[in-house]
């Protein structure tokens, strides 16, 4: 590793001023978008993405029946924590391998690729056999070791803010993948850490979506589930991100978002993501792009 | 003053749990939308409105040509300062009443109404002569000697969000003129202090405003102009402010921004204005509102 | 008030690149430490002083027991709020011009100086009749025009810091102070709004206290009753704040804190304060210096 | 692991409403300090820890110089980096096992005992090797896996506080570690991410030291070197360390600072750790403790 990343530090790469530390991802060497196609979808191009599935894979029905509600409502990527990062260690978390498995039945039977997270390097192999994406979540984009082992592998990587990570320190998170092989990064605002949490479990930072187009080529997403924390704020959250320019929208839908094992308050039900698809459509018109399928 | 906030303050209102400290600008018993009419303009109705104008009153030419540009890309509303809260005592300060003639001037000319901020009620008698609507700058949030002063006029309030206020704490800066009589007044999000200000001056909290659609039944406008302090994040923050909702927007503009005394790197020219409106019109009309005149 | 200004603007003082917008409160042209005498009492000398009393005047009884319990425990001076700022209107907002003749008699019963918020420059006249401390309270740290008014009277001001005030704008508003002839300002760290507040009202930043010991010459006195809202961490942060170097410290005490009509969880009883006084002690000596009289 | 979880989750213990999540690591159930013996080290009793070492080993020269500075001025426990989280992955990442060998022979050499960091549980087995005390670095303060592989070790764990972690999150990830095994556990604070970064680089915040002593019984330390970033400010901010409670302090010190290829500025030199140590002696004596050793 080591001798690449000294020959990149010394290259011959013109050190003008406003080259930034993250030079790879960075539009000063690279001005046009980048657009990672997986299967037949397209990150990064025209047609804005939804991204929808539950918080955490809980059962076959489950799963199957968010994969469904996503598929109807033009989802082309299906999201669910199979390995589950939790704050206290006596919360569910996360059914494991057999999780990952029922996210390819639902691939199978739906189409939809899935992308799901890793949290740990020593995981990798397996998640990586089962997921079309593989997503670092908001507590590992400092992860590094994890980082460096998702460079070596040929998938696209979904890398989430850190709740509490300046643009900077996130696209030198994008950085380590780049640097050491991996130039198929998405970016995932899901909030940051404010000092006001009484309404809204994070503040959605939706001026990262301009400023990131401004610093980077990379494609640029947004979760406004966990974004917000509250079923209420997705869909206005969700038409905002689209105005202000994001490739993409991460939602969380469960079939019955009061039994979720995990994060229901901020769970759409199959008919409320419906709702959020007539609601943003129109917004992605007027913008001159297209949300979803169909 | 204290007898009547005694009364409200044990008056036989229904204080079940879900009645908030804020209980006149709370929806719980006034769930339907405040609109504020002033002269033909009427905020918190379907028109989303367009406030623009210089951060400070300069001279002259420099407030009428940002008055016309305003007027001409559709505004109802002129904004501009002349008393200038400024962090250190040895920046310009603002033109003082001299300004204010300014702003009647531009007025008369163009037909737009007129909001200045007020920062002391000793300025309250002066401003309120000139002004249409008084503005309470987010560092006087919780000023409450101002509030109390501002109560007792008739003239509509734009309230400020503090940048380092609770949603909680707001409203309860908006409680201090409704108790007090004065229940004209006009929520305006204009970002908040967070741990990153590499790329944005404040963080934009566009969940503030389906937050406080919730909340309250005052209408509320965005100011990305400050929220961002970047000209080139103020279109897009624009669009993602109606998308989310916003009864309104406060954009600064400059006839020649690179010269303008106070905040020239977040003022728009008045071509930019324009193109503003272009990239708003069709997105307010996708959420089924109008954006401004003609 | 500008010609004073344009001239400090424009003045020869020498502009190398170490000397900050806060030149007058700045070290770099002042080097020694300013030493502030009122009656008998040095503040920002060997002494570090106990200003206690409670937070607000609530009747003659409280506020003479607590004068007393401040005064056995070697306290110089009583503080006690008689224009209280309050976030909800429906708070008790002290008794005003009554309160000051009430701290007027503990100081003449006690012999202890008085400082006291003054919110308003409306207020200022009668504020000033019976303050010999005038405090600038955390919300009003930006306060501009108070700051002016506070300018031109010759009493000390306690500033206390915003708690969202960054340190250069908290020194830029002691600038306001001293720019326009008021060099008499003591500096007060009283807490700052961070991500957490379960368990402390406020982050209590006492590396604060060595920072302005750089940067500035004025004295620097450190509030650990608002800067943690906890009865139980008052003494521990009251010895962490000697021991970073503070000039003084803040602390409110309650003949009986259950009954405070306001802040009674982090008000001392008397017999708690001059435990308070037992533990700081030893160490403001292990530092070479004296805490409080007697 | 989730039987024993599940078992634990779900145990008899009394679920009063006072009894925190974090059940093992709180004090309701443990109201006795716990004491981490280590060779001849107790760390949580009556001697105040002094841990002192570079940010990173650089060379054989450095590790040993810094070692001898180290012992010389009373340390007990060297600290030194072998794999480096940073955040460009352009900088110096440590000499990784070299690091660890170095470390190995300061400590033949001096007898001090070893702590360092561990990133990955991948690395764990070689640091577990050479390292007496595991260190947690902040960025992997809520990496899971990680703690539950450091879970099954017997070696002390030294578990930084995350700079944007509540308390409840920290002591939730000491709960991990316990929930899972093991129960030596030492907290160290190091700082928190806030809206002020122009003259410090974290803040550090000492109300945790008292808060976390009244909710839990784990010994606590606090690194006042990454706390701050500023060599000028080491030494208050140890004082006040000391004077809040603290149970050792953990401080960077390098043969030369200037030249260091990692936190230079916020190294002391052997000298200066000399002269912490003297200001610091007569503060934890005041608090009736020892400082470090001879």
């Amino acid at each position: 590793m080591s001798s690449v990343l000294e020959q990149l530090a010394t290259s011959s790469i013109p050190t003008e001023r406003s080259l930034p530390p993250y030079r790879l991802a960075s539009r000063v060497l690279h001005p046009e978008d980048t657009v990672i196609n997986v299967g037949d979808v397209a990150i990064g191009g025209n047609e804005i993405l939804l991204i929808a599935g539950p918080c955490a894979v809980e059962h076959e029905g489950q799963v199957l029946a968010a994969a469904e509600a996503a598929k109807k409502a033009g989802a082309t990527i299906l999201r669910g924590g199979a390995f589950k990062p939790r704050t206290s260690p006596y919360d569910f978390q996360g059914l494991g391998e057999d999780g990952l498995k029922l996210l390819d039945k639902a691939r199978q039977q739906t189409g939809l690729l899935v992308v799901t997270e890793v949290m740990s390097e020593a995981e990798l192999p397996v998640v990586a056999e089962y997921a079309d994406i593989l997503q670092v979540g908001s507590r590992s984009m400092s992860h590094f070791r994890l980082l460096e082992a998702l460079a070596k592998t040929d998938k696209p990587i979904l890398l989430k803010r850190g709740f509490q990570a300046t643009i900077r320190e996130w696209l030198l998170s994008a950085e380590y993948l780049m640097a050491l092989g991996n130039h198929k990064v998405i970016l995932c605002e899901r909030g940051i850490r404010t000092f006001d949490s009484e309404h809204t479990r994070n503040t959605l930072d939706l001026s990262a979506v301009p400023v990131l187009k401004a610093q980077t080529h990379l494609p640029v997403i947004v979760d406004p589930s966990h974004g917000t924390g509250r079923r209420d704020l997705v869909i206005p959250m969700s038409k905002a991100a689209v105005a202000a320019g994001a490739d993409g929208l991460m939602i969380e839908v469960h079939p019955d978002p009061s039994k979720a094992l995990c994060d229901g308050k901020q769970s759409l039900s199959p008919e409320e993501l419906l709702s959020l698809v007539d609601a943003v459509k129109p917004l992605a018109m007027a913008c001159g792009r297209r949300f979803g399928r169909g």
